[in-house]
């Protein structure tokens, strides 16, 4: 199994964004790690809470990062916000 | 000083918000707490990312967290993420 379990947000329905999440950990993964930037980022929040709250058990929030990413666009460069939250099974 | 230095992100422009963080930080905050819900989710952490980034040295992000509220609406009981963000001077 690889490590590399990210979940990246975007502007699709939020549903979408959880059913991923409850996927990866129905198929053996201990830690998640959902990715948005800019205005997903609400929807990230959304999407780990509805997880955390609905769907899975046994699972806990085990980071929140945000941090600033520098974008090329046509009209220049431009900052952006971004977060990660990374769910964890609980080792009991 | 009261502990309570709390900031609520709501809809207006972002720099709003990045401009009562750090006046709190000038009047002698320790400790600045972003709050939000639902959609201004993403500006709370445009507000913390540029405040930290652009105007305020020695101060870092404490922590971050978020939760589900429910809210009572016309339509019934709602549930909306929500986010709070710790800002705090260090401890050198």
């Amino acid at each position: 199994m690889t490590k590399d379990n990210t979940v990246f947000v975007g502007n699709k329905p939020v549903m979408n964004y959880v059913l991923a999440v409850v996927t990866q950990f129905n198929n053996g993964a201990d830690e998640v790690s959902i990715k948005a930037r800019g205005r997903a980022i609400s929807r990230a929040v959304d999407t780990a809470e509805i997880s955390l709250n609905k769907f899975l058990d046994n699972v806990e929030k085990k980071n929140i990062a945000t941090s600033t990413e520098v974008i090329d666009t046509d009209s220049g460069r431009t900052n952006v916000s971004s977060i990660e939250i990374i769910l964890s099974l609980n080792s009991v």
